[in-house]
């Protein structure tokens, strides 16, 4: 049986493996500081597809396929494929599932669904419900654009707090053999709504989710915040970092270097990408291409993902809402592999 | 440990209640033949608010209140509330959540969210990862309408095999007390596509996952289909049942009068609802008002619930795409009660 600590965590009865990963990224990605890390480098926005939609799916389809294989094992073989995407009704992520002749478990958790992917596949096989699955996620940038702001083809001038949606689709195979790297804790976030309703400002939003989860799972461990080798936050970007340590100073932590932001890694500065990257494909490639490997050579003993999302629509913000958001953790550990 | 049966079926170690269940919908839906079962009833489209989309994240509220309240617990005693509806990015669920301090597991399953909420649910609650959850969905008929079709003012006429969206939100509380009834099994299904593309036309794009799923879960069962006092399909209308029971029948199944579908109770035939009743919250309250009481009363000794998801936008519809969908499948079993 798994072990449920504190009010939102679950330390599993055993460790669940995260085997492989792969990712696919876009053109920006590929030329940014990370840009080696990824398996796939998509030439261009549409990938041969005629729309970015079905770019966006043939990017989550190749994942899906490139986790798979990856592992050694035929898609049949995996039991579930849990994931979603930014899109209205994650149509990136349900119609890329019709390859899949498995259970597929759709999630929403905006740019949080990578960590919320891995924490609910891990409690559901570390309960023997399913053995093994494949976890997925991604965004488009030029989707994101159309859909949460205006179409590409108007040129609209980002503002200074802005993030740029990542181009990118990342996933992991769990459940399999032990190549390093493994889950033993995960912390499912709260809804939390600090006021801020700028659809522009989407690290002011998130950090407090972040800080708030960060909190939950590092108290319900018993643990300190610098016992982590690294605490990876999603896409909160410089300005969502800089409030996530100050957040986390004023709850008591003693905030020190080991906080990284997947969103201030994955681009240059000489890339214009303003607070950063963002989106569900930001924390996904950069945890499967970036930071697992560093975790299954040991280079990293423990790590905290902290995938954070914002949870918004184009409606809410139109109605005048504030940006509630959420943040999930999973406590990833080297296990020393094989 | 839960067991794995069959390719997507999970049986639980040990069955997981649904101690309380509450609901509330509109005007159509309490004038229809179920309308007594429902707690509240919903006085006008806004109920007060200013617009269809905070009433529906009004009833999301109540729900969620009102589970707690009829369990006798307070909000804070739950662990978990596992949601989604069918607006973009589930605002609805997500917002609701707000009034709730646990963990926010937010899933998109479209009109198959209440079964998916409660497959997750118990698998995570028999796996002692959580020890009780509130899940709930639901939807609008007015938020639904302008979202995937033409604003309500234009008055465009709906096609002979549409079907309506109901204005309804259910929500069960799990893993409370014995009040009798209990999911005893699940399955969680895989992304079907026949070749159906009009959006007007839910039932037949539904009705082969809803076949798929129930033959999976059956056969992993080692039943046969008149061993359930019901199976209970969640939105497929009168054209989506009749399909069903022809795929049932090819499938080789004794197909008998024990197929209920959610849609084609909520409404009468003088209510002229076309095919019958659709919409995340169609299954969530026929379910919990009407259903659930009477397995508690032992009327049914065990059903399967198969909620059904058409996993489509308006941007799929658009871009000239398929309509995939999905059905989850929880058996639910008298346990005689306290």
């Amino acid at each position: 049986m798994a072990r449920r600590i504190g009010k939102q965590s679950i330390l599993l009865n055993n460790p669940v493996f995260i085997s492989n990963s792969f990712t696919c990224a876009g053109i920006k990605e590929c030329n940014g500081p990370l840009g080696k890390c990824f398996d796939v480098h998509v030439p261009d926005d549409k990938w041969g597809e005629d729309s970015f939609e079905k770019c966006e799916r043939k990017m989550f389809g190749c994942v899906m396929h490139g986790c798979a294989k990856c592992a050694g094992v035929k898609l049949d073989d995996i039991d579930a494929v849990l994931s979603g995407d930014l899109l209205n009704q994650t149509i990136s992520a349900s119609f890329s599932a019709l390859d899949f002749g498995g259970s597929y478990i759709g999630l929403y958790g905006a740019c949080s669904t990578m960590a919320e992917s891995l924490a609910l596949a891990s409690c559901l096989i570390d309960a023997g419900a399913i053995s093994n699955a494949i976890c997925l996620t991604g965004s488009h940038f030029c989707t994101a654009e159309r859909q949460y702001r205006m179409p590409l083809d108007m040129g609209t001038q980002k503002t200074p707090t802005s993030q740029m949606t990542v181009t990118g689709v990342g996933g992991a195979y769990v459940g399999g053999n032990d190549t390093g790297a493994a889950i033993n804790a995960v912390t499912f976030g709260r809804v939390i709504d600090m006021g801020i309703s700028d659809a522009n400002n989407m690290g002011a939003a998130m950090a407090p989710a972040a800080a708030d989860t960060i909190n939950a799972h590092v108290l319900a461990r018993n643990r300190k915040l610098e016992d982590y080798d690294a605490v990876i936050t999603g896409d909160l970007g410089k300005l969502g970092v800089e409030l996530l340590c100050k957040l986390l100073s004023q709850y008591g932590y003693n905030v020190k270097n080991n906080i990284i932001d997947c969103g201030c890694l994955i681009y240059s500065e000489d890339q214009d990408p303003h607070m950063g990257g963002s989106g569900c494909g930001c924390s996904a490639i950069v945890l499967n291409g970036f930071f697992l490997p560093k975790i299954k050579t040991g280079e990293y003993k423990m790590v905290l993902f902290v995938a954070t999302g914002a949870l918004l629509s184009t409606t809410s913000s139109m109605q005048g809402e504030n940006i509630p958001s959420i943040a999930h953790a999973i406590e990833i550990i080297y296990t020393g592999g094989c």
